[in-house]
């Protein structure tokens, strides 16, 4: 089976991505080396330069997935920092900015990146939602507890993998990637 | 036509690659930017980090080769590191170096690192030869003046672009990289 390193310290994220990957053929090991994160409101090319940078030291098949909250009546905060926002002031912290506000329209995007000589391969994918009044649940990672996606009553938090992965913006963009090698790999026997 | 940016501050390079990209239906165009050269025996990997750099800031084709003299003698002394030495020891301490050594062999290599999404694509190729007595010539770039590839008498910088083209491992490597691509987006079609 073919090998894929996924960068990314984040256990979760990882098992989310394991499935989708072996469902496509695809073995996928976990490469929590350090991660390049440049500063950008652009997701793709902040997964871009890391897996650039990851697999210039790796030299092996290498993803990374970047993803990021975008919630509208904050013009897009935390967006590309979601990861530094929740490690500072967490979900408490976007509860209480969103206090008295009526628009809770948010969406989860995900950017993914594949270097797969010969291939590179990039894909985007957004889930849209609401955030919660609460936190729920204590599954999942991140601004999982505030994330209701459309089309369900549970947060991310509440859901096991199965169930988040039919929503979830990083299943969907993985997924993109996953099925575009397959099509190429196939095509280039 | 399909562009691709080639990066390098060197015209004479450019006007080499130029018209083999254009004999595969590509339009070349000189890149000056900022090109991060890495210390590093490894050719390829030098392009690859570059080419990396660059396309993260270009978000265009961009197209990076490196090249170095090896000379057996010298255990392939200048190797990677061909361009600073020329600048400052130059042909002239070469030749010193190679005093009194009957061993003139030697080869130039090339790497060459495309990446035009989807694809990322990697060739090397080399032409053997022997390190000349004097210099001769005013053609090329470089060490061209002390460089005889094998079937010919003369030096690269005795030779016009379209002939050094018949010998060169620059030639060889890019000449790779495009037929590899065209194959690549015939077959994608």
């Amino acid at each position: 089976m073919n090998e894929i390193y996924f960068l990314t310290g984040n256990k979760h994220k990882f098992l989310e991505v394991k499935p989708i990957a072996e469902k496509h053929g695809f073995r996928l090991l976990q490469y929590s080396d350090e991660k390049l994160e440049i500063q950008s409101n652009d997701l793709i090319k902040i997964a871009k330069t890391a897996a650039f940078y990851a697999y210039i030291r790796l030299e092996k098949p290498v993803l990374v997935e970047d993803a990021g909250l975008f919630i509208e009546a904050l013009n897009g905060f935390p967006g590309p920092y979601s990861s530094y926002v929740f490690k500072t002031i967490g979900c408490k912290g976007i509860l209480k900015l969103m206090e008295n506000i009526e628009n809770r329209k948010a969406s989860f995007k995900s950017a993914s990146v594949l270097i797969y000589e010969p291939y590179v391969l990039v894909s985007l994918a957004e889930v849209h939602g609401s955030i919660a009044y609460k936190p729920r649940g204590a599954k999942g990672f991140g601004f999982d507890p505030i994330f209701i996606p459309e089309g369900s009553n549970k947060t991310f938090a509440e859901m096991d993998i199965e169930e988040k992965n039919k929503y979830s913006h990083r299943a969907r963009s993985v997924e993109k990637i996953f099925i575009e090698l397959k099509r190429l790999l196939r095509e280039d026997r």
